[in-house]
């Protein structure tokens, strides 16, 4: 960590949960003065140094300009900042995709950015100086790119917490279809499916309708902005699910059982990029009673058993429920004495 | 609950989970004698009171049977057991579709059933006798099932600890089509649109993904034996695509704004009927320390608020993990309450 050459002054323009987020990282962790400009106004004061009145003034002298406005407003305000800021500065956004805005924008001193952080919650009030603590920034730089500009954005990032990676714009909109757009997509499509008289559901529906019908505005964006590798994602999906209906007609048990097989090795390596190890399920069913959930975590963080993922399905009279978690395959055995002794004590 | 009424003579074919459980709880809950059979020898010895040699003989003297066969072998064992069995036994099955059972078998004696319990745990080695503890069973009695009958099994079904619920064979496949095959076929769908190259991903993805590629010979013959609702769900669920992709290619922000919109009411009102109250979920930032996750379960339940489901998300670089917890709306803010004065403790 350097901050001597970290940006001295870095503006947000876009003050919500991802801007509050850097101007309180920025301020903590590289010692920067920023200035914070945001439409609604109150949002920026209480994690910036300074309030801009306005948008041109905000970014008048700044060396690294983050803009974290919504996705179909971005190439707009992205012009508007280039058009008032510095020519040594770097420009870089948030945006969660990146092909249209990189196709925009045609001016070097501008890096398109989305760190993979943040979530359903909007608003500066939630902002929090270790929102990027780890967390993978994508980067698409392009054939104008300066090293050196490229290099300042990077070392700044890596200072908020986060771990730039470069990525096309194509391709990172095509991954961002498939683990975050399609499944939106696809939970609102299963609570539509679901339809009227449902009573009961296992948590294989509840976990796979769990973000139907999220943050309306948002989402439509995020579509709309995203709609080339989204498209080819819902393309492949449909031509996936009628092969698989020809499957069921055909009577092909075998396709589908080496389809499933297949699914599963795949759900097996995509939890090893993802998390880093291969993680396995333990599974108890519990008594229903105040603090048997604290019991169980305590049994698991005592011997440093890192609880990856935990779910809980409560038996529909409450009166006890089945608890799943996720910890690292070469633990779980252990996990599961842990958790047959706490229920045997 | 009348124990004197419920059948004094059981007997139990195929002795895996549910199987297994049913014979423990019809031990302990309604002091039946129980018999088994099972083609893998030794499943049936810790759960039942008697082993038959074979199925035969297994139901022979029976009240009551109760077959929990694979749903690919259910029609023929229904077919043996029905060959063996005295006139005025109830049988019935628990297969998770039903239209093809009941259209094979037609046997006054014969009432399909299908409880909503288990999970992917197999064998009778995790039978326990509160499987079905609040647990709807569906139950598809036809126009020549006899009231008698199906009242004792109905009442030995209560006894159990299962909600008995009446439904026709169709719907009882659509429904299953809508909340728990389609959910599964989707969730493949998604780890292979994923591809290579994913070393990132939200908790929308992880539980969207959760049970892809489960139990391969078990969900082969499960979605062979819906084929007719599951293929018409699947025929929907495409057709839902492409209006999607339409709506996208036309860059038709409204019609994908309305659809969010409905999906989250869907999604509110399917809580309210599979939980009986409205959920709200409650997030948190927490430091990743051990018993963290204790002291919030603790907390919670001290003041008997009831954690309908927990999901963690850790940080990329472990120091922290995002918390959501699904509570009652009604105890919503008080949880957050909770949780804050927590964290500044």
């Amino acid at each position: 960590m350097t901050p001597a050459r970290d940006p001295a002054r870095v503006s947000v323009v876009g003050v919500g949960l991802i801007g509050g987020s850097v101007a309180l990282a920025a301020r903590e962790r590289c010692s920067a003065h920023v200035t914070g400009w945001d439409p609604a106004p109150g949002a920026a004061a209480a994690v910036c140094d300074v309030v801009a009145d306005d948008l041109g003034s905000a970014v008048a002298e700044a060396e690294l300009v983050v803009v974290a406005a919504p996705v179909d407003a971005l190439a707009g305000v992205i012009e508007s900042v280039l058009a008032a800021c510095p020519e040594e500065a770097v420009v870089t956004d948030v945006g969660s995709t990146k092909q249209a805005v990189c196709e925009a924008i045609d001016d070097p001193r501008f890096i398109g950015g989305h760190p993979m952080a943040g979530g359903e919650r909007a608003g500066s009030g939630s902002a929090r100086s270790d929102l990027f603590a780890g967390a993978t920034w994508y980067l698409t730089p392009s054939a104008r790119t300066e090293g050196i500009r490229l290099e300042r954005l990077t070392r700044f990032l890596t200072s908020l917490g986060g771990r730039p990676q470069a990525i096309e714009p194509a391709a990172h909109d095509r991954l961002m279809a498939a683990v975050s757009h399609l499944p939106h997509l696809l939970a609102n499509l299963l609570v539509e499916a679901a339809g009227e008289g449902v009573v009961s559901a296992g948590p294989s529906f509840r976990d796979a309708t769990r973000v139907a019908g999220a943050n309306p505005p948002l989402w439509r964006s995020i579509y709309l902005s995203n709609r080339v590798a989204l498209g080819a994602a819902v393309d492949e999906a449909a031509a996936r699910l009628l092969e698989v209906r020809r499957w069921l007609e055909e009577d092909d048990g075998e396709a589908l059982e080496r389809w499933q097989e297949d699914a599963g090795r795949r759900r097996t390596s995509l939890d090893v990029a993802i998390t880093g190890e291969e993680v396995r399920e333990v599974r108890a069913v519990l008594p229903n009673r105040p603090g048997v959930l604290a019991d169980l975590a305590l049994a698991l963080g005592r011997e440093r058993i890192n609880i990856h993922d935990l779910s809980l399905s409560p038996s529909q009279d409450n009166s006890s429920g089945e608890v799943v978690v996720w910890v690292a395959a070469g633990m779980a055995d252990r996990a599961a004495e842990l958790i047959q002794e706490l229920l045997a004590s």
